[in-house]
């Protein structure tokens, strides 16, 4: 077809899903994957298995790709660029995925370009920390400046005592304030090599203990003013930073008047969990958008297919019924009671708290749709209806 | 993950995108294609090259699927019925099946149901061919009683001469009135084993060389008791033949008061070209349905998710832009020229007249809708906007 070939390092859902959108575009998604059982390497046609860790294995899985992109922030910049000065095309490159690696980096950076981050410092011992403790207060947080995720890798300390033991891990940490917010929201937007830039709706993104659980699109009662400002941001850092493909930003929206402020406290460079929405429920999903970028196409229509579109993840459960073998029955009840919901599943062992899917519901009634989508995820996970259900 | 394992025998775009669609849910398509380059082939995990008119290759295929579906009708019925033998779970089976394989037994079927089909027989010779335009009058049709598509095997006949020269082709010929018709609908249905039933809204095809080109969800004007008795003679009909998986009834929509009546055409016991709109234009998608039915999960959804769906084929062009080369440049054009437009191609090489993909436009205005669609197909095989085009 003459089309390009584009590889993913990484074998996850992100990869999974990716591979699903490739196909309509006529593609077929190459993938680096540490595994054979990984979520996207049972539905990939071209999937090779190596470390993303390991330069050669790097090298082998980008000769042959036009483009290489990732489903991940975990490879280590050095061989970043040395792939890079190999002349592989990656997208998003080292120079911007830095700043979604590295969270000193990040804030530093971002303090740089005037936009608001919460105070932080990087901490190497107690008496740093401590020291950050008078200007900011008890409790504060503690994060491992590179390679956490779902709540790894940050700890709210409430002492000196908290923090030596977090210290004592010996891994780089930043500490930062512990912001009061209102809730958490997201802006993902997707640029191309061209610079074309593309923005979904702000979504408020819903968290538990430290895991997203929940994504409502749009931010219900967010001023348009700020939901304005949160693209905004979203647009310019990824211009400033060169990102390629999808730039997801986490943002706290804190207490204040009209609305209050937002803080950016997180940012991915690839497809995110804030925007698994997209696929029934804008007309380009982030998934086609990331390819189409990385591409250089001409990115998509970001329309909404519906007023409110919610999605819940789905989470290995831990009751008696967590066992693999019973989601098939699961599945079934579930497609019985609510046949408009939107089950996707990624091919991943269950295992209690871990992300095994999502399910996405749409319509005009938001009560409705956070309703069914918060059931179909917990009896998924479950195996019963959560108190409350309305009856069929 | 304790979910079945499907197999789909054929390696075309069907295949291709029921394999998109099982990933959502969980599974990961197993395809038995004709080639290693053929549409699904290229895209699915699980794939074996082997014919689909051996006996061998298809049991070899059927061990270890829970259940075995089809891209296309082309397995002979001895070798269904023996796979039925040995176990095999084939959905839909063989003794629905061969209502879609051979149109003698299809007509004779409705027929006996009492469903109206266009005047038909079975002819051998000139003498039958003469017997029969005795009594509906030249034109007429010639069919293949088996193995036709896209206008391959069906001959208007003028004359005895003209039937000379089909009937001298030696296959098998089913004789039909040509009836003078308003145009074309389809009614796309699923069901399951268990006996539930779902239907699209009924819509119209556009025919251009005994090709559909053009399909418009739901039909315009189409008055409301026509709709729902086509959607109740499809749901009849899927329950009559024990059909399990997607029943697409393609019919005729005839001349007359009240918008005329309805004779049934041809049936497919598979996805259907005339629901590639269901994938972004109704809840549930044909193929997502189709394995759902053949699952025996409850079916999902088919509200439609705009007012107005229509979709076009791409054919692949004869101009001098036909080669395989320039599509990737035609691509960036029309996403930059129509952002909201979805396009889906097969991964297949562009030969002129083959049906190489797909585009949808979705809307609420109908004019707007269907030339958007027209247009991107027309651009992607002959690389220039047709006449009329409106300026972006």
């Amino acid at each position: 077809m003459g089309l390009p070939v584009v590889g993913m390092v990484g074998g996850g859902q992100l990869s999974r899903m990716t591979h699903q959108a490739s196909i309509a575009l006529g593609l077929s998604l190459r993938v680096l994957a540490d595994a054979t059982h990984d979520s996207a390497a049972l539905v990939a046609h071209g999937v090779t298995v190596g470390e993303h860790t390991s330069l050669e294995d790097l090298r082998a899985f980008a000769r042959g790709c036009e483009v290489v992109t990732f489903d991940h922030e975990h490879v280590p910049e050095g061989l970043l660029e040395a792939l890079e000065a190999d002349g592989v095309h990656l997208y998003p490159g080292s120079a911007a995925l830095r700043h979604a690696q590295d969270k000193v980096v990040m804030r530093e950076r971002l303090a740089a370009l005037g936009i608001a981050v919460p105070a932080f410092t990087p901490v190497a011992t107690v008496r740093d920390v401590e020291g950050f403790a008078q200007h900011v207060g008890w409790p504060l947080v503690l994060k491992a400046a590179t390679g956490g995720y779902d709540g790894k890798g940050v700890w709210v300390v409430h002492s000196a005592e908290e923090a030596a033991d977090v210290v004592a891990g010996g891994i780089r940490l930043v500490a930062e304030q512990l912001v009061p917010l209102r809730r958490e929201l997201a802006a993902v937007v997707a640029r191309s090599p061209y610079g074309q830039g593309a923005a979904w709706p702000v979504v408020e993104t819903v968290q538990s203990g430290g895991i997203c659980v929940e994504v409502v699109a749009p931010a219900p009662d967010l001023p348009e003013e700020l939901a304005l400002q949160a693209q905004g941001l979203a647009l310019r850092l990824a211009d400033e930073l060169g990102v390629v493909g999808v730039l997801a930003v986490e943002l706290f929206q804190t207490e204040g008047p009209d609305g209050g402020s937002l803080l950016v406290n997180e940012l991915a460079m690839r497809p995110h969990n804030s925007a698994h929405w997209t696929i029934e429920g804008a007309r380009t999903s982030q998934f086609e958008q990331h390819l189409r970028a990385v591409l250089d196409y001409p990115l998509g229509a970001t329309t909404m297919t519906a007023p409110w579109v919610v999605m819940a993840n789905l989470l290995g459960g831990d009751g008696a019924g967590a066992g693999d073998g019973d989601l098939d029955r699961r599945l079934h009840l579930l497609f019985g009671r609510d046949p408009g919901l939107k089950v996707h599943l990624y091919g991943k062992r269950v295992r209690p708290g871990r992300k095994i899917g999502h399910v996405t519901a749409l319509g005009s009634d938001l009560t409705d749709v956070r309703a069914r989508a918060r059931a179909g995820a917990a009896f998924l996970r479950d195996g019963r209806w959560p108190p409350g259900t309305a009856q069929p």
